[in-house]
């Protein structure tokens, strides 16, 4: 039985998430690890998975072993979705994060078998009521809503490749995602504005129920029909790699969200304080390390402290 | 009568404000003012104004005439301690910021008549309880703290220029002030440290009661031996220049906490709502236009949204 987060509700809903698996190399000021598990997928999921019931999409390659399976199944996560691609490796990405982590290069990209990785959703998984689109191409994205059935609640990440290369697609896309979560340079370069409440204001204008704009050590905001809400970022000192940041956190805020089985204002508030305190773990260490071994007792503590943080009281 | 933010307290404290007084030239990119009232004691006088009765040192010149002294009682600052000096111009300032208003560039500086300026407080304000430091040269704070009596609450500000050439005059003021006030750049060149939370850690550990690092469009943290407070700032959408920003949170926060008679913890964290929002309009306008005319219900309506802002209910 994997250890989750009691959500008190008894109508909890799996979670569907569809993005890349990868392997890392990833060299920081403290180090460099290579061949490490990665892709959005992977850290959303293993997020949600302190969370929720979750359901993987993704492509794998000839390099990808049973040992990497089993860390994804050790926390309970369904693979039906993951299908094993014997062409040629798995999606490879090495970066280089900068002193203080304010920048970062991209040192080598190897598409491999994700090139050719279409999201064709098993039948068991078209009923999902809760769906996370990690940052594939928005055609992609596009194609996973098409095969689900009924009224999912669906949050869509991006990168800001799509926005340069593909942004009528992810327009489109937009308008049919209920929650489109995107980091701050993103949000401006997409609605060319300089000003982020502003850019936030303009992207819900474009069709999606709510957004979240990232800000990274800065925190995040909810823009919502109901209001907004600012959320400050866990307080982290020991900074040590900040891959898999954000899809921890969209992780972890859909895991919560579907085993509450709820997306109000209210609720998608208290999952950001989950989200970002899942976050923070995950930049703890390199790779999916600290995420993996973390356990619910540490972000329960985070989120206690998350909370007294932002009280007024 | 002025008009003030009522505080529920039957004890108010006046507050003591030490600092320059300025004419500045600004240019943003939305146009440029020349010769407009600026210096840290104006913004931070007129911001504690709409909370609490206020003392005001400082030096004027031969070219400051009684409209500006005239902006300055009508919100009822008592300028007894504001010299003027005859002996040439009141402090000039002149600046630029970039698109963005990601940086400034000072284009020209003329000390003038601050440049002999020592603060020597009138009889009548040596009793003040709560005292706010501007970011003159640390000597002269230090000054100021040796000519009060009793044991008041004392706020210090600082900039760039006195951490770089007066480090150790700083270094021996902090240590007797009860609240240090400092921008995030700044916290990170005093104590050489690259993360936020380290710095503000460390700066309490040099000798000030709290510390309050000031993000700007990211709000501010408060560090204090109680816990720490995060705020975002108020989400300002019409931004024409930021110059007393930081002036305008310090005075408000002094003035609300002298209105209350209170520097615990709460009151602290109170208090940084209202000079969120005070300093908020301060950037709507050039100068102190805004912050002159905001009147307390425009206060009190922030107030009230920045506490929705950050509610997780």
């Amino acid at each position: 039985m994997v250890d989750r987060i009691e959500s008190n509700s008894t109508e909890s809903s799996p979670l569907l998430v569809v993005g890349s698996v990868a392997f890392d190399n990833v060299i920081t000021p403290y180090g460099e690890k290579e061949h490490i598990l990665g892709g959005a997928a992977s850290y959303c999921s293993l997020a949600a998975s302190y969370y929720a019931r979750v359901r993987m999409v993704g492509v794998i390659g000839n390099d990808f072993g049973e040992e990497h399976l089993d860390r994804l199944r050790a926390r309970g996560i369904d693979l039906e979705g993951v299908r094993k691609d014997d062409s040629g490796p798995t999606f490879f990405w090495k970066g280089k994060y900068h002193e203080n982590f304010n920048r970062r290069d991209t040192l080598d990209i190897q598409l491999n078998v994700f090139e050719n990785f279409r999201p064709d959703l098993p039948n068991s998984y078209k009923d999902s009521a809760f769906v996370l689109l990690g940052n594939i191409h928005p055609a992609l994205q596009m194609h996973v809503l098409d095969q689900l059935r009924g009224d999912p609640f669906v949050l869509a990440d991006t990168i800001d490749l799509w926005i340069e290369i593909e942004r009528n697609a992810l327009l489109d896309l937009i308008q049919k995602v209920s929650l489109f979560v995107i980091n701050d340079t993103e949000a401006e370069e997409l609605t060319n504005e300089n000003n982020i409440i502003l850019a936030g204001q303009k992207l819900r204008q474009m069709g999606p129920q709510s957004v979240i704009i990232k800000k990274g050590e800065h925190g995040a905001i909810l823009f919502h029909e109901d209001g907004m809400f600012a959320l400050p970022a866990f307080p982290v000192t020991d900074l040590r790699d900040p891959t898999g940041a954000g899809d921890s956190f969209a992780g972890a805020l859909m895991g919560r969200l579907a085993s509450r089985n709820r997306f109000d204002f209210s609720a998608i508030k208290e999952a950001m304080i989950y989200a970002t305190c899942t976050a923070s773990l995950t930049v703890e260490a390199f790779g999916c390390d600290r995420l993996e071994s973390a356990g619910v007792e540490a972000i329960k503590e985070r989120a206690q402290s998350l909370q007294s943080l932002i009280s007024i009281d």
